[in-house]
């Protein structure tokens, strides 16, 4: 049911490390996002693939992780991701790539979750300092990372609080509670 | 398999009119975007549904059908969307709401296909007159309106032609013919 992989395909920022992630998995999962919509069926992204650590290395110190929690600076040597996707928009093809890097991370991150594997759609990165790290050439924007492994980590959806705060909060067992409008909030006509 | 689902998810846009869709059944669609990522899991979108043909009458004259299809110019009476969502993007909540909405759509029409429904993501929308025809009050921003039905064409995916042309086109079968990019094209690192 895809409710279940909804429901289990979670923003995850612990992983198990040693876990690793085969090319082959990474381009399976591309592949999800090559096959949904794209506007005017422009199919303006690309993508870069990294599963290698020293790769991976290139790529991590350029992301922000987890906003809300102020005390925690991101995943520790060991959780951190086994793998990315990074979604780049080519201007060549187009010069707005509208919400199409959506469609497609949210077809790789339900790849990812009916594999056994999680991940989180990074936003916040330092664009122009990765493009140098990984020698990305201009003409791709840099729209979003997504960093892939095995959860290390327990997720659980609630409830928004009656006074209204979005801000997911970590228990002292380091559960990550993520509160969600209710159905009738978001249904307005 | 998640694969096969996001196969089977075409854009639809002829459809067997007549089979109706329950506003329930369009609550739990919304409810599968809901449980989705959202940045910051700030939450912005809102939604309007429909599945009553007065209310889709006074959606339906405010979109544009399949720009490469010069000589189409929507779905005939019969076999026009039994229904509809869409979305909004709440600027009371936020200003910008990245590609949030990209990710509910692919989540709500991976759910529809499941149910042996189909759609289309349709961003081509008279805006400002789908507002007042419906009363959307300014505090909302449309984003895009899916398009629902029992899909009345087939859709098939094939290799984008040497010259390249991404344009969708449809036979003499009225077949639907998508071209789209080869994985090797798209990964690019």
């Amino acid at each position: 049911m895809i409710r279940d992989l909804i429901i289990k395909n979670r923003s995850y920022r612990r992983f198990f490390e040693e876990v690793a992630i085969e090319r082959r998995t990474l381009r399976e999962l591309v592949d999800l996002a090559r096959m949904s919509a794209s506007a005017g069926n422009c199919q303006p992204l690309k993508y870069i693939i990294s599963c290698e650590p020293q790769k991976n290395a290139l790529i991590f110190p350029h992301l922000a992780w987890a906003g809300y929690l102020e005390d925690w600076p991101g995943p520790c040597e060991g959780e951190r991701p086994a793998a990315y996707i990074i979604i780049l928009g080519d201007t060549k093809v187009s010069k707005s790539f509208g919400c199409d890097h959506g469609i497609a991370a949210q077809s790789i991150l339900l790849g990812a979750t009916e594999k056994g594997l999680g991940g989180c759609i990074v936003g916040s990165v330092q664009r122009a300092k990765l493009a140098k790290a990984l020698n990305i050439p201009s003409v791709y924007e840099i729209l979003l990372v997504l960093a892939l492994g095995k959860p290390r980590e327990t997720v659980v959806i609630e409830r928004v609080a009656p006074r209204g705060d979005i801000k997911y909060w970590r228990d002292s067992e380091s559960v990550h509670h993520v509160p969600k409008r209710s159905l009738d909030d978001i249904i307005v006509g």
